[in-house]
């Protein structure tokens, strides 16, 4: 039997309650998105025959077609009226984008409550309010307010992200996409009256499209369900979670954002510890370490780092970080050594960190890889791609002589204009994670071993 | 009497010894860079009668013209006798670009040593070896060898920076360029045979066209010489100072790329504080912070941080890094939270964070600002691209407010795609720094008011 989320990422019809063409409406925005969607699209609005060269209906009873999932964007205080319409239509499965409930005071909190009791009367499966909803690159689904002109999308990949904030779920999405890094469904289940954080983890724990899953939180909906949902899906694949709302203020703030208790942040590290799970420290780091650990999957990873560079500066700062994330940077076996300067020029430094310096070529990448990473666990690539020398062919052979070496890796080119970034989403193509600074490609590679180790890789047992 | 330094920034004739139109060698970046620059370019090369449209010369001392710079980009065995046909011609300043010396073993060392000697003798003063050299925006200026095409370069500004290593003051300048982030004047003095940072802190201090300076080290040439410099600095600039090579592992890596003892960091710690500069964290930090301390000097800071945004997850995210940071956030008071109620929609939350939610208005961050922002010392202001209810008209209304106040201010907007990256260099174009995560807009804004307390601020005096 499917999964009860199944039905919300892959409808064959959906309805859109509440559909406009005013600017700055939430129906709007998600209209010209579901023009993405690969199934049927029914706007609903008594006051517009058609909308974006759809027919327009005049209520959701009227609409012709069975409907598999509504998407309601009212008013607040028409959404329990509409209620009845919609299980009169026999629809099943909603998506609330509506605010003005749970986090706007006690009022919303009591309306909020009686939409729940009547949805469970109905048998209605919500997502929301206060939502964005679902976005699922398997089938264009598109159910975000944000116009595409102002929020770029992802292409497909193999990460899915769950966000209980809807703010964080849309610039986690336009940071991938700007890095050039793939995704394959989201989801933003707001005030969480009915499908909650565990229910997303559950259902991505079988989605086969769905590698990973970087997850924002501030509260969790039901301690226990989230701990085995939690459990249950890092035993199969990745996850990393950033939960903000850990320190007194940011507490605070999560009561005045989510009207939810942001709890005992000690506790919330020991639950991520005992499911798998890995805790990022950040936005930056979420994207970071999701980067890492949807592109690479290695079943263990030891601590010796390997560094190549043509900056010795990014090396200094990525050896830095290397110590204060736990790795060891052996040095050179001699006779690695001894093949390395035969093959270099004698500028060249040939311990490790490697330095092929300002002179180094798109091939002396590929030789230092060759000749070092079998006696490494994991390398960081440093490619300043402003020297003369190298180009953006290095990408190619530093990813296959990576691939080859079956190590993990992550790459460091300053995102920058034009030539940088082009590199970036170059390497990022060929499923190697990169990152803008040495200190985020250490922390992301520093994530994943700690995903491995809470996968039950002993420190002990060396790729 | 002008500066020693002064000299290398300002030359009315530069020659380039080492020209050349090869693909992948120096002289042909340097000089392709030099057609920027003001003042008259003479290119050195027997091999060739013209380069890039400049009458090309078969030695130094056939150049028809005084010399006030000499740019040596020759291999490092050719430069111990080219010094002796640039003393002939009556240069005494030269940047040596070529590398293998110190930082290529002993060989190299010894031929430093003795460049040192014959340069001493001669009176001419070194930039390098193993450097860029300057980067000046006042004249053009541009010594790097590092293509326009591969690395852009920042529009004029006022900050300026040091770097001991070559790479990273390159990535510095294209994250910078990137951000739309002007800047003053460059410096890479490479293994520092003569000019180091002691000296480039002291020409800073008195260029006018300097506001702040942004530093990266490995290690000092002369510990009391720097200290007295930086303090000096640091009574009438920010100075923000990024030290790599702090632990064990990024120690070794300093030995091997500047040849150079990383030394006791918890010396330049020591350092730091008692000259009166900031120290950053790492690369990103180093930006962020230089950043603000470029843009906003302002002589004391408090520590009561007002956060506005129109998402709430971005604000549990900023709360959670300003307490880790030493901030607190006063609740807002009653009479500023009843204005405000009157001027906002009910759902709106009216506390500190300021939470305009999806729907908020540019105009609704001026009026938070306005009414809030003088009963804080510093504001957060956080927004988020994607609501189709703010567009870029809301960047001039944010900045009106906090010029109006006179009150630090960072702003995060995520760096994205077109539409995003548009609003950051418009809110950087009018004096507000932008930074693409929550974190490090707060951690930009504590290097500030840590800046200000370096200066003698006392933590009573509020603004």
């Amino acid at each position: 039997m499917a999964h009860d989320l199944h039905g919300f990422f892959y409808p064959r019809t959906v309805a859109l309650i509440g559909a406009t063409d005013k600017r700055d409406k939430p129906g709007t925005a998600i209209l010209e998105n579901l023009a993405h969607f690969s199934g049927a699209v029914y706007p609903v609005n008594p006051k517009h025959q058609t909308l974006l060269g759809h027919r327009c209906y005049p209520s959701i009873t009227a609409v012709p077609d069975k409907i598999d999932l509504a998407i309601i964007a009212l008013p607040a205080a028409r959404v329990e009226q509409e209620l009845d319409a919609v299980h009169q239509k026999g629809i099943t499965r909603i998506i609330l984008i509506s605010s003005g409930f749970a986090e706007a005071g006690e009022d919303g909190m009591a309306l909020q409550k009686r939409i729940a009791i009547r949805a469970r009367q109905y048998g209605i499966r919500v997502i929301g309010p206060n939502a964005l909803g679902v976005y699922n690159t398997d089938n264009g689904l598109d159910s975000f307010f944000v116009s595409r002109e102002r929020v770029s999308r992802p292409t497909p990949g193999r990460l899915s992200i769950i966000s209980q904030s809807g703010a964080i779920a849309v610039i986690l999405m336009e940071a991938l996409a700007r890095d050039g890094m793939g995704i394959a469904k989201v989801v933003n289940y707001g005030n969480r009256l009915d499908i909650d954080d565990a229910d997303a983890l559950d259902y991505f724990a079988n989605d086969p499209a769905t590698g990973a899953v970087a997850m924002y939180m501030e509260s969790v909906a039901d301690g226990r369900k989230f701990l085995n949902a939690a459990r249950t899906f890092a035993a199969q694949k990745p996850l990393v979670i950033w939960k903000a709302g850990k320190h007194e203020l940011g507490a605070a703030a999560v009561a005045s954002h989510t009207a939810t208790l942001a709890g005992t942040y000690g506790l919330y590290q020991a639950a991520f510890r005992q499911a798998g799970a890995v805790e990022a420290y950040g936005f930056d780091h979420l994207i970071d370490a999701a980067k890492a650990l949807a592109l690479m999957d290695y079943p263990c990873m030891g601590d010796r780092l390997l560094i190549v560079t043509n900056g010795g500066g990014m090396a200094v700062a990525a050896s830095d970080q290397a110590q204060r994330d736990g790795f060891t940077m052996p040095t050179m076996p001699s006779a690695v050594r001894e093949r390395l300067h035969q093959a270099f020029p004698p500028y060249f430094v040939t311990t490790n960190p490697i330095d092929l310096t300002g002179s180094g070529k798109n091939e002396d990448y590929e030789t230092a890889l060759r000749e070092a990473l079998p006696h490494y666990d994991a390398a960081m690539v440093i490619v300043l791609m402003g020297a003369t020398t190298v180009n953006e062919e290095a990408t190619t052979l530093i990813a296959r002589a990576c691939h080859d070496a079956k190590k993990p890796v992550a790459c460091c080119i300053l995102q920058g204009l034009g030539y940088t970034q082009d590199a970036m989403h170059a390497l990022l193509k060929l499923g190697i994670p990169v990152y803008p600074s040495p200190e985020r490609a250490v922390r992301a590679l520093a994530a994943l071993r700690k995903a491995t180790q809470r996968r039950g890789c002993d420190k002990q047992t060396k790729l």
